[in-house]
């Protein structure tokens, strides 16, 4: 089995060869190679290539699976990007900042098409592998747009945060096991087994992520409470609304209009998070999914030393600090 | 063999049917939905239905593959729109317009998908299809990010508008007509042909329609001369610039930069149009491309009088007056 510093090295090097896209037209090609090349966990596609390598040795379609995955991710991060007008990705001007709004529309295109191009190039499963890819693609767009639609509403509850969540970014990090499995000619109790493994993690993973955006120590080029001063409703806000007193709700919406002292802000509501026991409910609410997904994991029937590498993944990915 | 009035109507019941796509979120499917209600001429996912009939009868298969073929080409429309900041479609508010950017881009983005889906159901042939569609799409998008980079050059060739014209609109049509024998079981040499014949098409489609908008008699709702007044690059004002004396090109490069007086823009272009030549010019291209397309249908190895519904809607869309 390979580590998955090395499945990302040797990934990095297909996804940044200069061949990957044609030079011609430069406008449209430039921006997708300036946005693979500022890196990126690679998360997605080198889970891909382990749950392929828990079947069988790494081959050729599978490098192509992998990559199809990481060149839609990519896509959604460039359309994203414009929807939610942010101007740096990964520390970095987003294409549309950069080179302007047709890029970021056309590149996006341009980028989902090449992720369709390069699963064509699968043989193994193939069917089974591109209806999951379709309807993997379809949720991501309904995760984005329920993500979009909960901006403008104030009575988004914990199960349609976690259905948004699970759609926008869960079900590819699923999809990517599940790829993976089929691609390497696995059964289906095997592959589905991996993405309800995928599914659970993800969910898990975000929570954690917006536990740590309020809790965490603070990250190189992340604001720790990016999120409050975004008026972001992530899970802490909404476990939070859902057990407010009428006092504490009060303050909660004072606080949302203010924007004139982001410190105080910050600690307002984190003192709201601690009060309402808002920080306790994401906490168990990550052990629930991390639970579930460990579970999932240990009824793929192969070996348990086999599945090392994603097991020390997950926890890596679970039990980071920031 | 069915009319083409006949397969619209049919086609029209497909892609109007109500679960076409999924009710939610609703912020995402209705913009969708509106887009395909406002009808356009479904001559692509036709002209696959009638290239299919020539070799086998329809089938459930051929009417996804028509279908992928028409949400592609409306997921274009819909970010083509953005990218020319165009406010109306078909007469009617553009997607961006009328819901806003988000659901334009997101919108699109389902749709393409969407299609990948519908055309997932194909079963004859269908690596083959497959990796037409990706091609097809793939060269649709060069072929919009040269028309756009196009509007910022004063030295585009004739040759280069031609390769432009063919990757952003003739591909699509010599596509769908290859697909819709391919997924009839037809031969590669008769899927060639008829692709060659709608290449040919295409381009006199197009050169047909750059004419028409300077020298046609008055459309109903699209104003004569308006490729004049928007400053496009069209086949007429290259070849105008390419044949024009200093004067002339002194003159149209002053009509570039005036903005307030139309219709003494349009007769002047109109004259300079006709005095380098560039009318009969644009005429001999239109029957150049025209002659080699029914060419082309005539060696699709299969009885005249079944090509007669292909060949008669050719001449509609060649020979028309406005």
């Amino acid at each position: 089995m390979q580590s998955f510093r090395s499945l990302v090295q040797q990934f990095e090097q297909r996804v940044s060869a200069p061949d990957l896209f044609p030079v011609h037209p430069q406008n449209l090609y430039d921006p997708c190679r300036y946005l693979l090349s500022l890196g990126g966990k690679r998360i997605r596609p080198v889970v891909c290539l382990m749950a392929h390598e828990l079947f069988a040795p790494i081959k050729e379609e599978a490098w192509n699976a992998a990559l199809a995955i990481e060149l839609f991710h990519n896509f959604t991060l460039i359309h994203d990007d414009i929807m939610d007008k942010a101007p740096l990705r990964r520390g970095f001007p987003t294409i549309h900042a950069k080179y302007g709004l047709t890029a970021g529309i056309l590149g996006g295109d341009a980028m989902s098409i090449y992720a369709y191009q390069a699963l064509s190039r699968v043989t193994t499963n193939f069917r089974e592998v591109l209806d999951v890819f379709n309807t993997t693609a379809i949720q991501v767009c309904d995760g984005q747009q329920m993500d979009m639609d909960f901006e403008s509403r104030n009575d988004v509850s914990s199960e349609e945060y976690i259905e948004m969540i699970s759609l926008k970014t869960s079900v590819l990090l699923a999809a990517s096991l599940k790829i993976g499995a089929l691609v390497a000619g696995a059964d289906t109790q095997a592959a589905e087994a991996l993405y309800a493994f995928g599914k659970h993690l993800g969910i898990a993973f975000q929570l954690q992520d917006d536990y740590l955006d309020a809790f965490g120590t603070s990250k190189i080029g992340k604001q720790v409470g990016g999120d409050i001063l975004a008026n972001k409703k992530t899970y802490l806000h909404i476990q939070a609304v859902d057990h407010a007193a009428s006092t504490q709700l009060a303050s909660i919406e004072a606080w949302q209009d203010r924007h004139d002292a982001p410190e105080q802000k910050v600690t307002a509501m984190l003192d709201i998070f601690r009060d309402t026991q808002a920080d306790e409910k994401c906490r168990e609410a990550v052990a629930y999914y991390s639970g579930k997904a460990f579970e999932k994991l240990s009824e793929v029937s192969i070996p348990e030393d086999k599945k090392a590498n994603l097991h020390s993944l997950a926890k890596d990915l679970l039990y980071r600090e920031q």
